[in-house]
Protein backbone atom coordinates (compact mmCIF):
# COMPACT_ATOMS: atom_id res chain seq x y z
CA UNK A 1 0.00 0.00 0.00
CA UNK A 2 2.84 2.28 0.54
CA UNK A 3 4.51 1.79 -2.44
CA UNK A 4 1.43 2.98 -4.28
CA UNK A 5 0.90 6.18 -2.91
CA UNK A 6 3.53 8.12 -4.13
CA UNK A 7 2.51 6.45 -7.57
CA UNK A 8 -1.12 7.53 -7.50
CA UNK A 9 -0.47 10.91 -5.79
CA UNK A 10 1.97 11.51 -9.25
CA UNK A 11 -0.47 12.56 -12.81
CA UNK A 12 2.52 10.94 -14.69
CA UNK A 13 5.16 8.46 -13.28
CA UNK A 14 7.70 6.83 -16.10
CA UNK A 15 10.92 6.19 -14.13
CA UNK A 16 11.11 5.34 -10.59
CA UNK A 17 14.29 5.03 -8.72
CA UNK A 18 14.10 2.54 -5.57
CA UNK A 19 16.87 3.19 -3.05
CA UNK A 20 16.99 -0.56 -0.71
CA UNK A 21 14.57 -2.51 -1.37
CA UNK A 22 16.29 -5.90 -2.10
CA UNK A 23 14.02 -8.35 -1.46
CA UNK A 24 11.68 -6.81 -4.49
CA UNK A 25 9.00 -6.19 -2.25
CA UNK A 26 8.03 -2.65 -3.20
CA UNK A 27 9.28 -3.67 -7.13
CA UNK A 28 6.65 -6.40 -6.97
CA UNK A 29 4.40 -3.42 -6.23
CA UNK A 30 5.60 -0.77 -8.12
CA UNK A 31 5.33 -3.41 -11.59
CA UNK A 32 1.11 -3.44 -11.13
CA UNK A 33 1.38 0.21 -12.77
CA UNK A 34 1.44 -0.18 -16.63
CA UNK A 35 2.97 3.44 -16.53
CA UNK A 36 6.18 3.07 -15.36
CA UNK A 37 7.93 1.82 -18.15
CA UNK A 38 11.20 1.83 -15.73
CA UNK A 39 12.55 0.77 -12.36
CA UNK A 40 15.99 1.37 -10.94
CA UNK A 41 16.79 -0.33 -7.95
CA UNK A 42 19.67 0.57 -5.90
CA UNK A 43 20.95 -2.18 -3.41
CA UNK A 44 24.18 -2.04 -1.50
CA UNK A 45 24.10 -5.29 -0.12
CA UNK A 46 23.80 -8.53 -2.90
CA UNK A 47 22.96 -10.86 0.11
CA UNK A 48 19.98 -9.23 0.42
CA UNK A 49 19.14 -9.71 -3.06
CA UNK A 50 20.19 -13.44 -3.00
CA UNK A 51 18.45 -14.98 0.34
CA UNK A 52 15.29 -13.08 -1.49
CA UNK A 53 15.74 -15.31 -4.15
CA UNK A 54 15.99 -17.86 -2.03
CA UNK A 55 13.83 -17.69 0.61
CA UNK A 56 11.07 -14.76 -0.94
CA UNK A 57 10.61 -16.05 -4.27
CA UNK A 58 7.42 -14.22 -4.37
CA UNK A 59 8.37 -11.00 -4.03
CA UNK A 60 12.25 -12.08 -5.65
CA UNK A 61 10.44 -12.18 -9.07
CA UNK A 62 10.12 -8.76 -9.67
CA UNK A 63 14.09 -8.55 -9.61
CA UNK A 64 13.91 -10.17 -13.27
CA UNK A 65 11.34 -8.30 -14.46
CA UNK A 66 12.46 -6.68 -18.02
CA UNK A 67 11.40 -3.22 -16.96
CA UNK A 68 13.42 -3.17 -13.65
CA UNK A 69 16.98 -2.20 -13.72
CA UNK A 70 19.48 -3.27 -10.69
CA UNK A 71 22.50 -1.85 -9.60
CA UNK A 72 24.25 -2.84 -6.79
CA UNK A 73 25.70 0.33 -5.22
CA UNK A 74 25.97 2.78 -2.75
CA UNK A 75 22.35 4.86 -3.09
CA UNK A 76 24.12 7.90 -1.97
CA UNK A 77 26.47 7.65 -4.38
CA UNK A 78 23.88 6.93 -7.00
CA UNK A 79 22.15 9.85 -6.36
CA UNK A 80 24.95 11.86 -6.03
CA UNK A 81 25.75 11.02 -9.61
CA UNK A 82 22.94 12.07 -10.75
CA UNK A 83 23.51 15.72 -10.02
CA UNK A 84 24.26 17.04 -12.78
CA UNK A 85 22.08 14.60 -15.57
CA UNK A 86 19.75 16.61 -17.75
CA UNK A 87 16.00 16.72 -16.36
CA UNK A 88 14.96 13.62 -18.40
CA UNK A 89 17.76 11.36 -16.89
CA UNK A 90 15.96 12.18 -13.45
CA UNK A 91 13.59 10.56 -11.50
CA UNK A 92 8.84 11.23 -11.54
CA UNK A 93 9.20 9.25 -8.01
CA UNK A 94 12.23 7.56 -5.58
CA UNK A 95 11.29 5.20 -2.43
CA UNK A 96 13.42 4.65 -0.09
CA UNK A 97 12.99 1.27 1.51
CA UNK A 98 15.37 1.31 4.24
CA UNK A 99 16.19 0.08 7.77
CA UNK A 100 15.21 1.99 10.62
CA UNK A 101 16.71 5.17 11.34
CA UNK A 102 18.99 4.35 14.60
CA UNK A 103 21.74 2.49 13.71
CA UNK A 104 23.30 1.88 9.83
CA UNK A 105 20.70 3.35 8.14
CA UNK A 106 20.52 7.04 10.21
CA UNK A 107 22.32 8.79 6.92
CA UNK A 108 18.74 8.11 5.15
CA UNK A 109 17.46 10.53 7.56
CA UNK A 110 19.20 13.43 7.40
CA UNK A 111 18.89 16.74 5.62
CA UNK A 112 21.91 15.63 2.85
CA UNK A 113 20.30 12.76 1.88
CA UNK A 114 17.12 14.60 1.35
CA UNK A 115 19.02 16.91 -0.89
CA UNK A 116 20.22 14.60 -2.72
CA UNK A 117 17.08 13.04 -3.41
CA UNK A 118 15.58 16.29 -4.67
CA UNK A 119 18.52 16.62 -7.25
CA UNK A 120 18.15 13.26 -8.73
CA UNK A 121 13.95 14.00 -8.66
CA UNK A 122 12.96 15.74 -12.52
CA UNK A 123 11.07 19.01 -11.81
CA UNK A 124 8.13 17.68 -10.78
CA UNK A 125 9.44 14.32 -8.50
CA UNK A 126 8.11 13.07 -5.58
CA UNK A 127 9.66 11.33 -2.63
CA UNK A 128 8.51 8.52 -0.29
CA UNK A 129 10.79 7.85 3.03
CA UNK A 130 9.84 4.77 4.77
CA UNK A 131 10.34 6.19 7.93
CA UNK A 132 9.95 2.74 9.61
CA UNK A 133 8.50 5.01 12.60
CA UNK A 134 5.05 4.76 14.59
CA UNK A 135 3.38 7.78 15.65
CA UNK A 136 2.20 6.20 18.91
CA UNK A 137 6.00 4.96 19.57
CA UNK A 138 8.34 7.38 18.20
CA UNK A 139 6.58 10.62 17.05
CA UNK A 140 9.41 13.30 18.18
CA UNK A 141 11.50 11.56 14.88
CA UNK A 142 8.41 11.94 12.73
CA UNK A 143 8.42 15.41 13.71
CA UNK A 144 12.59 15.96 13.09
CA UNK A 145 12.23 14.36 9.57
CA UNK A 146 9.13 16.57 8.67
CA UNK A 147 11.26 19.60 9.51
CA UNK A 148 14.06 18.24 7.76
CA UNK A 149 12.06 17.63 4.45
CA UNK A 150 10.45 21.24 4.69
CA UNK A 151 13.78 22.49 4.53
CA UNK A 152 14.41 20.91 0.95
CA UNK A 153 11.06 20.36 -0.03
CA UNK A 154 7.73 22.66 -0.39
CA UNK A 155 5.57 20.01 0.42
CA UNK A 156 5.51 17.45 3.06
CA UNK A 157 3.28 15.54 4.60
CA UNK A 158 2.95 12.16 6.61
CA UNK A 159 0.73 9.51 6.27
CA UNK A 160 0.56 5.84 7.86
CA UNK A 161 -0.61 2.14 7.07
CA UNK A 162 -1.86 -0.43 9.52
CA UNK A 163 0.44 -3.37 9.71
CA UNK A 164 0.09 -6.02 12.10
CA UNK A 165 3.63 -7.24 11.86
CA UNK A 166 5.34 -3.95 12.60
CA UNK A 167 5.53 -2.77 16.31
CA UNK A 168 2.23 -1.58 17.74
CA UNK A 169 0.66 -2.25 14.72
CA UNK A 170 1.41 1.17 11.82
CA UNK A 171 3.77 2.65 10.45
CA UNK A 172 4.24 6.20 8.97
CA UNK A 173 5.78 7.44 6.42
CA UNK A 174 7.15 11.06 4.74
CA UNK A 175 6.08 11.76 1.47
CA UNK A 176 7.65 15.04 -0.24
CA UNK A 177 7.33 16.45 -3.09
CA UNK A 178 9.08 18.93 -5.64
CA UNK A 179 6.24 20.07 -7.24
CA UNK A 180 4.87 23.34 -4.83
CA UNK A 181 1.09 22.57 -6.10
CA UNK A 182 0.31 18.90 -5.78
CA UNK A 183 -1.42 17.51 -3.41
CA UNK A 184 -0.17 14.40 -1.97
CA UNK A 185 -3.02 13.18 -0.10
CA UNK A 186 -4.84 13.28 -3.36
CA UNK A 187 -4.91 10.06 -5.55
CA UNK A 188 -4.67 12.19 -9.07
CA UNK A 189 -5.28 8.94 -11.22
CA UNK A 190 -7.97 7.08 -9.57
CA UNK A 191 -9.16 3.26 -11.03
CA UNK A 192 -12.03 1.51 -11.39
CA UNK A 193 -13.18 -1.01 -9.01
CA UNK A 194 -12.51 -3.09 -10.77
CA UNK A 195 -8.93 -2.53 -11.74
CA UNK A 196 -8.61 -2.16 -7.70
CA UNK A 197 -9.67 -5.16 -6.97
CA UNK A 198 -7.90 -6.79 -9.45
CA UNK A 199 -4.32 -5.30 -8.71
CA UNK A 200 -4.66 -4.54 -4.81
CA UNK A 201 -5.35 -5.76 -1.94
CA UNK A 202 -4.97 -2.72 0.67
CA UNK A 203 -4.93 0.13 -1.63
CA UNK A 204 -7.93 2.08 -3.08
CA UNK A 205 -8.50 6.26 -3.91
CA UNK A 206 -10.49 6.79 0.06
CA UNK A 207 -7.94 4.86 1.83
CA UNK A 208 -5.32 7.26 -0.26
CA UNK A 209 -6.34 10.13 1.42
CA UNK A 210 -7.59 8.85 4.86
CA UNK A 211 -3.91 7.63 5.49
CA UNK A 212 -3.36 11.32 5.61
CA UNK A 213 -5.35 11.71 8.35
CA UNK A 214 -4.30 11.63 11.34
CA UNK A 215 -5.17 12.32 15.38
CA UNK A 216 -4.76 15.77 16.37
CA UNK A 217 -2.36 15.24 18.93
CA UNK A 218 -0.38 13.53 15.95
CA UNK A 219 -0.84 16.86 13.29
CA UNK A 220 0.01 19.03 16.50
CA UNK A 221 3.44 17.87 17.02
CA UNK A 222 4.26 16.38 13.75
CA UNK A 223 3.51 19.41 11.80
CA UNK A 224 4.61 22.32 14.83
CA UNK A 225 6.75 24.89 12.69
CA UNK B 1 -12.62 8.91 19.87
CA UNK B 2 -14.57 5.79 19.52
CA UNK B 3 -17.36 7.05 21.63
CA UNK B 4 -17.23 10.54 19.87
CA UNK B 5 -18.16 8.54 16.18
CA UNK B 6 -21.65 8.02 17.49
CA UNK B 7 -21.98 11.65 19.11
CA UNK B 8 -20.99 13.78 16.48
CA UNK B 9 -22.57 11.74 13.34
CA UNK B 10 -26.45 11.89 15.17
CA UNK B 11 -27.93 15.66 14.44
CA UNK B 12 -29.23 15.92 18.18
CA UNK B 13 -28.18 13.44 20.96
CA UNK B 14 -29.90 14.54 23.98
CA UNK B 15 -29.74 11.04 26.08
CA UNK B 16 -27.29 8.67 25.77
CA UNK B 17 -27.05 5.38 27.53
CA UNK B 18 -23.75 3.07 28.22
CA UNK B 19 -24.50 -0.31 28.67
CA UNK B 20 -20.80 -1.34 30.94
CA UNK B 21 -18.26 0.86 31.04
CA UNK B 22 -18.19 1.27 34.62
CA UNK B 23 -14.49 2.19 34.69
CA UNK B 24 -16.52 6.03 33.87
CA UNK B 25 -13.65 6.29 30.61
CA UNK B 26 -16.37 6.54 28.42
CA UNK B 27 -18.78 8.44 30.32
CA UNK B 28 -16.12 11.11 30.90
CA UNK B 29 -15.94 11.53 27.06
CA UNK B 30 -19.37 11.69 26.39
CA UNK B 31 -19.50 14.63 29.49
CA UNK B 32 -17.37 16.93 26.93
CA UNK B 33 -20.76 17.30 24.70
CA UNK B 34 -23.03 19.75 26.42
CA UNK B 35 -25.93 18.88 24.31
CA UNK B 36 -26.03 15.78 26.14
CA UNK B 37 -28.24 16.54 28.94
CA UNK B 38 -28.48 13.27 30.21
CA UNK B 39 -26.23 9.81 30.20
CA UNK B 40 -27.68 6.74 31.99
CA UNK B 41 -24.63 3.97 32.57
CA UNK B 42 -25.41 0.60 33.44
CA UNK B 43 -23.51 -1.65 35.29
CA UNK B 44 -23.69 -5.27 36.15
CA UNK B 45 -20.52 -5.29 38.62
CA UNK B 46 -20.26 -2.38 41.47
CA UNK B 47 -16.78 -3.63 41.80
CA UNK B 48 -15.58 -2.19 38.61
CA UNK B 49 -16.84 0.92 39.58
CA UNK B 50 -15.20 0.45 43.41
CA UNK B 51 -12.12 -0.32 41.53
CA UNK B 52 -12.02 2.54 39.01
CA UNK B 53 -12.73 5.50 41.95
CA UNK B 54 -9.70 3.83 43.94
CA UNK B 55 -6.95 3.67 40.96
CA UNK B 56 -7.87 5.42 38.37
CA UNK B 57 -9.15 8.93 39.61
CA UNK B 58 -9.46 10.86 36.37
CA UNK B 59 -11.62 8.14 34.33
CA UNK B 60 -14.42 7.43 37.60
CA UNK B 61 -14.46 11.64 38.26
CA UNK B 62 -17.03 11.17 35.62
CA UNK B 63 -19.21 8.87 37.71
CA UNK B 64 -20.16 11.61 39.96
CA UNK B 65 -21.33 14.19 37.50
CA UNK B 66 -24.93 15.73 37.99
CA UNK B 67 -25.42 14.47 34.16
CA UNK B 68 -24.83 11.22 34.98
CA UNK B 69 -27.01 8.34 36.25
CA UNK B 70 -25.60 5.16 37.04
CA UNK B 71 -27.22 2.02 37.66
CA UNK B 72 -26.53 -1.18 38.79
CA UNK B 73 -27.80 -3.95 36.83
CA UNK B 74 -27.99 -6.20 34.17
CA UNK B 75 -28.35 -4.24 30.88
CA UNK B 76 -29.93 -7.01 29.01
CA UNK B 77 -32.50 -6.19 31.77
CA UNK B 78 -32.08 -2.82 31.25
CA UNK B 79 -32.89 -2.30 27.46
CA UNK B 80 -36.11 -5.39 27.92
CA UNK B 81 -37.78 -3.10 30.38
CA UNK B 82 -37.41 0.26 27.91
CA UNK B 83 -39.14 -1.97 25.26
CA UNK B 84 -43.04 -0.61 25.99
CA UNK B 85 -41.51 2.75 27.12
CA UNK B 86 -42.62 5.89 24.70
CA UNK B 87 -40.03 6.98 22.29
CA UNK B 88 -38.98 9.97 24.58
CA UNK B 89 -38.26 7.94 27.69
CA UNK B 90 -35.11 6.00 24.76
CA UNK B 91 -32.25 6.95 23.98
CA UNK B 92 -30.28 8.93 20.84
CA UNK B 93 -27.36 7.58 21.59
CA UNK B 94 -26.03 3.74 23.19
CA UNK B 95 -22.76 2.94 23.79
CA UNK B 96 -22.04 -1.00 24.25
CA UNK B 97 -18.85 -1.19 26.35
CA UNK B 98 -18.18 -4.91 26.69
CA UNK B 99 -15.55 -7.58 27.45
CA UNK B 100 -14.71 -9.23 24.11
CA UNK B 101 -16.97 -11.53 22.00
CA UNK B 102 -15.06 -14.79 23.49
CA UNK B 103 -16.19 -15.46 26.88
CA UNK B 104 -18.88 -13.93 29.30
CA UNK B 105 -19.67 -11.51 27.34
CA UNK B 106 -20.71 -13.36 24.21
CA UNK B 107 -24.33 -12.36 24.59
CA UNK B 108 -23.44 -8.75 23.73
CA UNK B 109 -22.43 -9.89 19.79
CA UNK B 110 -25.62 -12.02 19.62
CA UNK B 111 -28.73 -10.61 17.13
CA UNK B 112 -31.48 -10.76 20.57
CA UNK B 113 -28.93 -7.91 21.99
CA UNK B 114 -29.25 -5.99 19.05
CA UNK B 115 -32.92 -6.55 19.05
CA UNK B 116 -32.89 -4.96 22.02
CA UNK B 117 -30.87 -2.14 21.67
CA UNK B 118 -32.89 -1.03 18.83
CA UNK B 119 -36.33 -1.39 20.48
CA UNK B 120 -34.10 1.22 23.60
CA UNK B 121 -33.45 4.14 20.47
CA UNK B 122 -35.65 6.45 19.66
CA UNK B 123 -37.03 6.54 15.96
CA UNK B 124 -33.45 8.26 15.10
CA UNK B 125 -31.19 6.68 17.50
CA UNK B 126 -27.54 5.41 16.28
CA UNK B 127 -26.09 2.63 18.80
CA UNK B 128 -22.00 1.37 18.24
CA UNK B 129 -20.83 -1.82 19.67
CA UNK B 130 -16.98 -1.59 20.91
CA UNK B 131 -16.73 -5.03 19.03
CA UNK B 132 -13.14 -5.54 20.72
CA UNK B 133 -11.93 -6.93 17.32
CA UNK B 134 -9.30 -6.22 15.15
CA UNK B 135 -9.85 -6.32 11.22
CA UNK B 136 -5.89 -7.83 10.78
CA UNK B 137 -6.55 -10.52 13.38
CA UNK B 138 -10.42 -11.82 13.61
CA UNK B 139 -11.91 -10.16 10.59
CA UNK B 140 -14.57 -13.35 10.87
CA UNK B 141 -16.17 -11.99 13.97
CA UNK B 142 -16.29 -8.96 12.43
CA UNK B 143 -18.23 -10.14 9.34
CA UNK B 144 -20.42 -12.00 11.25
CA UNK B 145 -21.24 -9.07 13.57
CA UNK B 146 -22.10 -6.95 10.73
CA UNK B 147 -23.84 -9.34 9.05
CA UNK B 148 -25.93 -9.82 12.36
CA UNK B 149 -26.56 -6.20 12.94
CA UNK B 150 -27.65 -5.94 9.08
CA UNK B 151 -30.83 -8.52 10.04
CA UNK B 152 -31.59 -5.42 12.54
CA UNK B 153 -30.88 -2.12 11.46
CA UNK B 154 -31.10 -0.57 8.21
CA UNK B 155 -27.20 1.33 8.22
CA UNK B 156 -24.57 -0.70 9.82
CA UNK B 157 -20.79 0.75 9.27
CA UNK B 158 -17.50 -0.50 10.61
CA UNK B 159 -14.58 1.81 11.63
CA UNK B 160 -11.53 1.42 13.56
CA UNK B 161 -9.01 3.34 15.55
CA UNK B 162 -5.67 3.07 16.31
CA UNK B 163 -4.69 2.62 19.71
CA UNK B 164 -0.85 1.19 20.67
CA UNK B 165 -2.26 -0.99 23.73
CA UNK B 166 -4.64 -2.99 21.93
CA UNK B 167 -3.34 -5.62 20.41
CA UNK B 168 -1.60 -5.18 16.70
CA UNK B 169 -2.60 -1.27 17.31
CA UNK B 170 -6.14 -1.47 16.84
CA UNK B 171 -9.66 -1.62 17.19
CA UNK B 172 -12.99 -1.86 15.01
CA UNK B 173 -16.71 -0.98 16.20
CA UNK B 174 -19.74 -1.65 14.52
CA UNK B 175 -22.17 1.19 14.29
CA UNK B 176 -25.62 1.10 13.40
CA UNK B 177 -28.73 3.63 12.44
CA UNK B 178 -32.04 3.20 13.27
CA UNK B 179 -32.20 6.17 10.77
CA UNK B 180 -31.93 4.96 7.37
CA UNK B 181 -30.62 8.37 5.98
CA UNK B 182 -28.22 8.82 8.49
CA UNK B 183 -24.54 8.76 7.18
CA UNK B 184 -23.04 7.26 9.96
CA UNK B 185 -19.32 8.34 8.88
CA UNK B 186 -19.84 11.65 8.23
CA UNK B 187 -19.66 13.82 10.98
CA UNK B 188 -23.51 15.56 11.37
CA UNK B 189 -22.28 18.36 13.59
CA UNK B 190 -18.78 19.90 13.44
CA UNK B 191 -16.75 21.79 15.69
CA UNK B 192 -14.91 24.94 15.37
CA UNK B 193 -10.82 24.23 14.82
CA UNK B 194 -10.39 25.95 18.70
CA UNK B 195 -13.19 23.80 20.22
CA UNK B 196 -11.76 20.44 18.31
CA UNK B 197 -7.94 21.52 20.32
CA UNK B 198 -9.47 22.03 23.42
CA UNK B 199 -11.20 19.33 24.42
CA UNK B 200 -10.33 16.04 22.18
CA UNK B 201 -7.01 14.75 21.86
CA UNK B 202 -7.49 12.10 18.73
CA UNK B 203 -11.10 13.21 17.86
CA UNK B 204 -11.30 15.15 14.31
CA UNK B 205 -14.10 15.72 11.78
CA UNK B 206 -11.71 14.36 9.17
CA UNK B 207 -10.33 11.04 11.61
CA UNK B 208 -14.36 10.51 11.65
CA UNK B 209 -14.41 10.12 8.18
CA UNK B 210 -11.34 8.48 7.44
CA UNK B 211 -12.13 5.57 10.61
CA UNK B 212 -14.78 4.10 8.12
CA UNK B 213 -12.52 3.87 5.07
CA UNK B 214 -10.58 0.13 5.34
CA UNK B 215 -8.35 -1.33 3.43
CA UNK B 216 -10.05 -3.58 0.30
CA UNK B 217 -9.45 -6.95 1.33
CA UNK B 218 -11.02 -5.74 4.35
CA UNK B 219 -14.12 -4.37 2.85
CA UNK B 220 -14.55 -7.21 0.75
CA UNK B 221 -14.68 -9.48 3.96
CA UNK B 222 -17.17 -7.91 6.43
CA UNK B 223 -19.23 -6.22 3.76
CA UNK B 224 -19.76 -9.40 2.19
CA UNK B 225 -23.19 -10.21 1.93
Amino acid sequence: MITHVPIFAHPNPKKVLVIGGGDGGVLREVLKHPDVSKITLVEIDDLVIQLSKKYLPKMAVALDNERVEVKLMDGFKYLADLKDSADEEKYDVIITDSSDPDGPAEAFFEQNYFELLNNALNKTGIVISMASENMWLTIENLQKLRRICAKVFPVVKTCYVTIPTYTSGQISLMCCSKNPDLKLNEPVRKLTKEEELKNFKYYNSEIHKASFVLPTWANEIIYKD
